[in-house]
């Protein structure tokens, strides 16, 4: 008989997570850091991207790929940029660290960029846009990733999915938030379609020779994904793997390890690329504030097609599940679940008892 | 019987397109740098954003909403970034001073971000990515338009087709270049299909009930644009909106004239953004420009999927046009050489021979 699962209070996935970075050595303030990247993005509803990625840091961590005791460092710097070194820890650390690095420099100087190399997966790119827009700045943040999406013409996999976000404060109204991949679809959408044995539609894989697929289990030994819009994501993808990648100094494409797939004792050595404007330099803060109020409620108010109820904006949809999630908990799927029950037996965790 | 029409040389090209914008008033130098942009636009082979335009900025010229004694200055400024007044300046003459600003910048301060307001159509994004790339730079140029996109769920336009162009320098390779638009197409290929009675594909438009239609005629009275990808292009159109209008204080969406069909006596008032960053500040240029080689070599040469010959990178189609264009002059579109015909009619320039 299935168990019936409740929602899980954010605090006490909040606290598995940072049991789970705790023991892989982590010190108390990254562990903090990096499980509320995680948590947050649960509430939000983006369960590809949030704890259920836990249980694959916790193998790099315990390889040796990952390092618990890393420190991201500014090699070269001005005023207004910065490159920094990830030294292997752990993605979600390097990322706020270097987020946390433009926005200051943003403060100082208007606008801040930094580019990551040494560096792993980061969770959602959402979060580090989303610290920007918090202290009302305009902030986008991306990475490169091993090849699995197709260019235009190719059969194989030519770059990473690349994520692109974006982030935007308002005034009355809630942040715009973006958060996309440069691949038709993320490679996790495609994971979980194979776990639950789902079809998925024709536009998402290719297989070996470069033709549809519409089986999930190819992916992605035996299938690749297919850029978004065709030339167009392709191209973002090539322009992030510059930003995060080429300007870094970070490995690209082939050459970057599969933060998933590839041995956990080695580094992955991802890219990464923040940039954070200081609205206020530019233009009078809360005249910015009241006219991006206006934008959002112009949009919003707009004539439904037929069929629709609402038009969302970038960003919407994760308010109102975190404000959801406070008041009722997470409601995690199953798949996150499963990954954490074996979170909890690979690193010999307490299971609590809403697991 | 139809006169067969041969390719016209670049330098008569830019003979009619300087001609046309000295007769509007303009100063030598705004001439020769506005032609320039159309004419290499044309010898890319993008005729919808090249001189075909000119007969439209002609008309607001003489209509006074575009001013030949505009000039664009900063009217706010830091040692990275500065808010741009185009004075409803010729548009490419407002986006090569904000896009030489911005690049002025990055040259002292590793990167410079510039933000435009009152300006107007300025042709091809591209052109201004590129001038970044060909000094060594990565590149960024990017517009706000009237409204005539979608949202996904709306039925009427919700934002503009807001263009995006990145350029990046290569080595021995030609350097990178991404044109596009937010929108499925751009408005210029629905106005060409319909100038041709061509039917379109189902996911360009759609009605005003925000069902999709073949017909072309409709737009962009009675029909919207469709964004790229769905959310994904919405949310790029308004990180887009949010750089170049809000930050420049430039107007928004509907607020912005049509530089087609709005009172060609008022100005249109559309923002810009650019964005440069030299890459030797980050890191070595000649390391960076190997590894950019290379990464180009990869992916032009990754297994190709059947039926296809060859993996084009974001630009070669553009750099092989001009290199044709210039030992061959361009093939200008007839519906190019209508526009241009028109133009010397409403100017009462001398036909030129090629005409």
């Amino acid at each position: 008989m299935e168990r019936i699962s409740l929602p899980v209070p954010i605090g006490a996935l909040q606290e598995l997570a940072l049991a789970a970075f705790r023991c892989c050595g982590l010190n108390e303030a990254d562990a903090e850091a990096a499980a509320e990247v995680l948590v947050t993005t649960d509430a939000w509803g983006v369960y590809t991207h949030g704890t259920k990625s836990l249980r694959g840091y916790a193998r790099r961590l315990r390889g040796g790929g990952l390092r618990a005791d890393g420190r991201p460092q500014i090699v070269r710097q001005g005023p207004a940029w910065a490159v920094i070194d990830g030294d292997s820890s752990v993605g979600m650390v390097t990322a706020r660290f270097a987020m946390r690095t433009a926005m200051d420099k943003a403060r100082a100087c208007g606008l801040g960029f930094t580019t990551v190399r040494n560096s792993c997966h980061f969770g959602a790119a959402g979060f580090y846009a989303w610290m920007a827009a918090r202290e009302g700045m305009v902030g986008q943040a991306m990475a490169n990733d091993t090849a699995s999406v197709t260019a235009p013409g190719s059969r194989g996999p030519v770059l990473g999915s690349n994520p692109f976000a974006f982030a935007a404060p308002a005034g009355e109204e809630a942040p715009i938030l973006l958060d996309i991949s440069t691949a038709a679809v993320a490679g996790g959408k495609v994971r979980i379609a194979a776990a639950f044995g789902q079809p998925i539609p024709p536009t998402w894989l290719v297989d070996l020779q470069g033709a549809p697929t519409l089986d999930p289990h190819l992916y992605p030994h035996a299938a690749s994904l297919t850029p978004m819009a065709g030339h167009k994501g392709y191209g973002l993808a090539l322009m992030i793997e510059t930003l995060s990648g080429l300007l870094s100094g970070a490995r690209l494409t082939q050459a970057i390890g599969s933060w998933i797939d590839s041995d956990p004792a080695l580094p992955t050595d991802h890219g990464h690329a923040f940039l954070a404007l200081d609205v206020g330099a530019f233009f009078p803060l809360d005249q910015y504030r009241q006219r991006m109020d206006e934008l959002i409620r112009q949009i919003r108010s707009a004539p439904k097609a037929q069929g629709q109820e609402r038009i969302w904006l970038p960003g919407e949809k994760e308010w109102e599940a975190q404000a959801q999630a406070r008041v009722h908990g997470i409601p995690l799927p199953a798949d996150v679940r499963e990954s954490l029950s074996g979170l909890i037996g690979d690193l010999g965790l307490a299971r609590p008892d809403w697991l």
